[in-house]
Parts: C-alpha cells; sequence; structure tokens
C-alpha cells in the first residue's frame, strides 16, 4: 500500500454523491416513512439492479452476473490473474425496511471503487463490487441464498421450489430475472466453478444501539452470532366461542399463551446479550368466535457464545412441550448457524484503516445476518459497521447521518487499497 | 290445538327427507372433513337459496323476499290477516363450519310445516318459515343483519358500506343478490313496515355438550347470554430481531402474552359458565425477525348474568393497560348485548310438546349468539335445542343425528301447530 496513494483514494470518497445514490435507490420500493419495500427478484429489485449496472457502466467496471442473480461489478488489477477482494452486500429488503440495510454496502463498494479509480490508484489484485440475491430471506425464506451457494454451501438448485405467499416459486423468479438479464456476461458461481477471494469485506449498517451510545464511528466486526430459527405449530380443537366451557377447550391461542411464558424464562439473560424473539404468529380460523384451532409461530433465537445456543436451542422442544395443558405441538428447526469469529486478516485492516484517519473504534461481534456469515468459511472476511440512530432497523425510521456513511466508506477505500495489494 | 290432530302432523315429520335435505344442502359449499363454508351473499348461498325455493314452491308455500334479502316461505292460515307464527333460523356458515348450524333450523321449519298440510292440519294463523340473512357475520361483521333490521333496530342501509376482506360491501353484494331474486315478490321489512309476528321459535343445535351429557333430547332454551365483543390493539415498535437488546424493545407480541395472561387473571371462574376466547390475532409486519410493532387481538367474552358482564367487560381495558410493560393499547367494544330471558308463551309450549311426545327436557340458556336475539325484542320468542356431539360447532366435525334431528321437528310442529291455533 503506497502511503501517499490511498489517502488521495481517501480523499475522493464524495459524501454527496454516495447519499445521492442511496436516496436514488431509496425512491425504488419507497413506503410511507422514508421506508422501503423491495423484495427479492420482484420487478423493483431489478429496477434497482439496472441502476446500479448503469452507474458501475458508466465508470468503466465490468459486469456480470452468476447463476444465483449474484450481480459483479469488477474494477480490474494490474494482475487479473489473480484472486479478488470482493466487497459488496444485497439490495433486497424487509418488507418494512429502510434506506440503508444492505444496499449500503453495495453503495459503499461502488464508492471505494470510484474513489479509487479517480485518485489513480491501481491495484495488483481485482476488486469486485458484488450484490447478493436474496440476503433477506423475506420473500423466499431462508435468507442469504447467494452468497450460500457462492460458497458452496448449497447447490444453486436448492431453493427452486420455495413458494413466495403468491404462490410464485425462487427457481421461476430466478429463471424469469435472470432471461431479462441474458444482456449481462454469465459468470461462474463462486468457489463451485472456480477459487475463493482473497478477502471479502461488507460494509453495514449496525442495526443495534451500542456505536451511536458510545459515540463512535466504526465497528470492527469481530464475527457474527449464532442463529437458531424455529416454527412452533400448536395444534389444538376448534369449538364454539360462545357454548364450548373452558374446561373442555383445547384452545391453541391459550396454550401459546403458555408457551411462550416458558420460553421468556428459558431465554432470561440478565446481561441481555441473548436474543429471543416471537414476532410472526399464524392462527386458524382466526375467527373472534371459533377458538383457535392451530396456531404457528416464529422463534429467532440468537446468541454469539455457541454453547449457550446449542443448550437453550436444543432445550425448546421440551419447554414448549412442558407448557401445554390441553393442546399438542411440533417444534421444527428452519435454519441453524452457528457463531462466527472473523479471521485477523480484515479486522486488523478495517482497525488500522479507521484509525490512521482519526475514527474511534469498537470491537463488537454482529447480531445481525449477513452474508459474511457464509463468506468467512470460504475467505479471510470482515465487516466495517457505521452507526444505526436508536439503534432501530427493520423499519421506515431506519438512519444514518451522510458523514457517518462516507466514514465507512473511507475505511473501506483504504482497506481495499490496502488488501488488494497484498 | 286439537289433541287428534297435531300427533298426525306428528307423526308425519319424515326423519330420512329431512335428513336428506340437509345432506343437499351441505353439498352446497362442502369443505374437507364434512364441513360447509357457505358465507353470506355468495354465489353458493345463492344456490343454497335456490334449493329451498324449490323445494318451498313444490309444497305450495308463498315465497318472498324483503329488503334485507331475508326469505320468507308461507303456509296460510285459515285467517289470514292475523299476525303469523315465524320460525327458521340462517342458511350461511361459518368460514370451517359444519353442516348443521343454522341450515337445520330452516329446514326443520320446512319439514314441520310439510308434516302439518301432509296432516291436513290448517292453522288459524299463518306459518311463515324464514331465512335470515348473514347471521354468522364472517363475511360481514357484525352478524344477525337480517333479524336486526326486520326487528327495527337499525335501518336497512346501516351496513351497505362493510366490506369483506375482498374489499366488496355488503350494499353491492345484497344489490346484486337482490336483483338476481328479482323474480320473487318483495314483501316490507319487519316491524319496520307492519306488525311483528305473533311469537318466533328458533330450531337450533345446541353447539354446547350439555344435552349430550346429560342424556336429554331437547333443550327448551330459556334465554340467550349476553355477548361483549373487544378488538385491543398494542402499539409497540419494530425493531431488528437480532440486534436489539431485549431492554430496549416495545415488543407487541410480548405485551400481547402478558395482556392475554392478565385477561385470563380477570375472567376466571371456577363454575366455568363465563366464556372468554381469544381467538382471533393479527401481527405487523408479521415477520420472523422483525419485532412486532402491532399485535390486534379479538376477546370474546358472554355470560348470562348482566353483572358480570358488565363489570368483568368494563375492567378489560384497565386490565389491558396494567399488563403492559412497554407498549401502549386501545381497546374497543365492538359489540354490546345484553342477556335475554325469553318469554314464557313459547318455552311454555316448547316444554309441553317435547313431554307430550315422551322426551327428555333441559332447561338452559343458549351460549351461542341468535336471531332470536333481536326476536326477542319485539316478539314471543324461543328456541328448541337438540344435541351437538362432543359439544363441537363452528367445525366440519359438527354432528347431530338423524333421529335427534327429526325429534327437533317433531316438537316444531306440534308447537307450531299449537301457536298458530291461538
Amino acid at each position: 500500500m503506497g502511503s501517499g496513494v490511498t489517502p488521495n483514494a481517501v480523499a475522493a470518497v464524495d459524501e454527496a454523491r454516495q447519499w445521492d445514490r442511496l436516496m436514488q435507490m431509496a425512491r425504488i420500493g419507497a413506503i410511507p416513512g422514508d421506508g422501503v419495500n423491495r423484495a427479492c427478484l420482484t420487478d423493483l429489485d431489478r429496477q434497482a439492479r439496472r441502476l446500479l449496472i448503469a452507474w458501475a457502466e458508466g465508470l468503466g467496471l465490468g459486469v456480470s452476473v452468476d447463476a444465483l442473480g449474484n450481480l459483479f461489478l469488477r474494477h480490474e488489477g494490474t494482475q487479473p490473474g489473480l484472486a479478488p477482494v470482493l466487497t459488496g452486500s444485497h439490495m433486497d429488503t424487509q418488507p418494512n425496511g429502510g434506506r440503508f440495510d444492505g444496499i449500503w454496502g453495495v453503495i459503499a463498494g461502488l464508492e471505494s471503487v470510484q474513489a479509487l479509480r479517480e485518485a489513480g490508484v491501481a491495484t495488483r489484485r481485482p476488486i469486485e463490487v458484488v450484490a447478493w440475491t436474496n440476503e433477506e430471506g423475506g420473500r423466499f425464506a431462508p435468507g442469504c441464498m447467494g452468497s450460500m451457494a457462492y460458497a458452496g454451501f448449497k447447490p444453486a438448485d436448492a431453493w427452486d421450489d420455495v413458494a413466495d405467499t403468491a404462490g410464485l416459486t425462487f427457481g421461476e423468479e430466478l429463471r424469469r430475472h435472470l432471461e431479462l438479464e441474458a444482456d449481462l456476461p454469465r459468470r461462474g458461481l463462486g468457489v463451485v466453478d472456480g477459487a475463493p477471494p482473497f478477502a471479502y469485506v461488507e460494509c453495514h449498517i449496525e442495526q443495534g444501539p451500542r456505536l451511536e451510545a458510545e459515540g463512535l464511528d466504526i465497528g470492527v466486526v469481530t464475527g457474527i452470532q449464532g442463529s437458531r430459527w424455529f416454527t412452533v405449530e400448536i395444534n389444538g380443537k376448534s369449538d364454539h366461542a360462545g357454548t364450548t366451557p373452558l374446561r373442555l377447550r383445547k384452545d391453541a391461542v391459550q396454550d401459546m399463551v403458555r408457551a411462550i411464558t416458558a420460553l421468556n424464562a428459558l431465554m432470561h439473560d440478565p446481561e441481555d446479550v441473548l436474543r429471543f424473539t416471537v414476532a410472526r404468529i399464524e392462527v386458524s380460523p382466526n375467527s373472534s368466535n371459533s377458538v383457535a384451532e392451530r396456531v404457528r409461530f416464529s422463534i429467532d433465537f440468537r446468541h454469539p457464545d455457541a454453547k449457550v445456543l446449542t443448550e437453550r436451542g436444543d432445550a425448546i422442544e421440551r419447554v414448549v412441550n412442558g407448557a401445554l395443558t390441553t393442546c399438542t405441538a411440533t417444534v421444527t428447526e428452519r435454519f441453524h448457524a452457528l457463531p462466527i469469529t472473523f479471521d485477523r486478516l480484515v479486522r486488523d485492516a478495517v482497525e488500522r484503516a479507521a484509525r490512521a484517519q482519526g475514527l474511534g473504534t469498537l470491537r463488537l461481534p454482529s447480531g445481525a445476518f449477513h452474508d459474511a456469515q457464509f463468506m468467512s468459511r470460504i475467505c479471510p472476511t470482515g465487516m466495517i459497521f457505521v452507526p444505526s440512530r436508536a439503534g432501530v432497523s427493520h423499519h421506515p425510521s431506519e438512519y444514518t447521518e451522510p458523514d457517518q456513511l462516507a466514514a465507512g466508506a473511507r475505511v473501506l477505500a483504504a482497506v481495499l487499497a490496502d488488501l488488494a495489494n497484498r
């Protein structure tokens, strides 16, 4: 890394340009209250990708797409045969999402690469900005399909039959999408068809309150806490709400209340590190005067310690069954990701770059799930966090200041210049 | 009542014919497991009405319809100017309903009138069999619109703007329906356009377990317990399920669990007479990894004692608010019906007829809500219950034996002959 060159690239990061691009993207799928609803593989998703591609082509980057629809914008290295440094994130949002989750990591990658080019910084290794397909998993579960397939954890057709609520399948929608992007060069799929990248760096808003609370600029992400997702189905019996004595009922709502209360006790954590959330409930027949026959509810359980994740997660089924009085339950684990600790290579590069720029840093694990989770298994991986106002994310009021986002992109530019010259 | 004539009419009630008609009706809107889903003012509802009209015309009954779509089948009296005896019920079902709720009251009315005619029993007063529009309220809330308008509690256009989940309004659907029945003579609307009936008798399955449990044939209904329906809306804040510490959340699902637990305590009743049901829950955004911002849930609360209904119902808002930890709540009362005690005229006639036929009777209040609720305000009203297997209703497995239904129709035939000759 030329010590006189990188500062020029860092200085070339343009706060207003990055912000303007984010605001342009935020109009695609805008919802009331400054929010965004841009589900994966919808027309809105495609419109956002086309806008990104137009910017990349304007900069002279090489655009290509793989079998999962993962989109790559390539800044060529002086030694094109070397493994590239990969940076990016995702462009899809939660149904009631904000303007920064995911999309900022892609735009920051573009901004950093543009800054390097404008500063005339050549790198030995290519740098690729990636937009992963379906990180959120809101339309097609699970999330992180694009990075999971890239990293070889699942075959490319693993989710072809996953349907959205309208009955459209991921396979059909991906095929339709790729046909509409048939003008773009197709590339092989990650480590399935080629070599791993040299490193992966992902910029993201913190989505939690810690950086703001401590008045710091940059989160140096040490890893990602583990996640276990479950669906609990409670089966009772529907009865007339006006006639059936309570002692004769098998009321699935009442046993759900008991199950959640018992799970709250299981998941109690005085240190408030553990994350336990019930956020999706479906009642059947969901008619106010028919006792609930069936309730399905979701459990999202996360912890940075594998031991806690294993012990308490494994206890869920027993605790639910112990709480029921009249109904029966089935507990299905839908997702299980062990905690990840990132390699030191990227982490140290981020910390060094932030400090060189006079920024305040905090080492912290990521509470949220990211594509970096899967990338960390195939190459040195790290993340750069910037503060989230009030810790809010997955909501229209999600917000980070333009200068905070610019600080993140400046750190990324320095990290890319560093890593791509190794 | 000629003591030699009525027995002939009672004997003319045809168990197989009544059962066959019920099974023909059950095919209109049939759903798996012997259930029926026949929502008010749908094409299926119309198809069922057409079948009923065809049977009535075959018997020579006079068919007419009023402004609410209430359908009347008239057996003429020897003194046509006298106030008629009215009997019937409704033909719409719950979304996941059974084959007997409502429709049996209509078919039993037809069977009884046919039996009177076949036995050559003339009555002074006319007898009219009525099928009320929208008793269930499943498609358009509230229920009992037809009887409520007939009895003058609400104007005919009161619910014109009530929309179903597809956005169609009751007013539009009723208009469309009446146009398709324009071939039928139109009659005035109940007490709004004319005099009240002499009496109203409604046959219905018990929808509860008591007759079966006590091995009895006929429920002599003493009244209808009071009902209060509420919607509770809990407002919190959506946050990322993986990052937001639990102490910083305003989780609407967690406060719903606390509210329901507190309401269970409020509604505790060792005698198991009180009916308290939470059966409809809607969570927003209902995404497994976004903390719930808003939860709406229904409360269906019933009791035969007006004092209990008032005191505990009035306490709901305070108890909900007292249970919340971080969210706010609004409690809206959607419906309030005081307990009803039926007049002795019909009750005694039912009891007398049942005993004369050697049937075992039980006096009991109705746990469910019926059109009789509103009719009881304008004329002497009563109900005849038959057993429900395992007390189940509002479910495909709802069942009553053919001979139990025939016993109910035989009591009705005797009661109609009795009342229509007064």
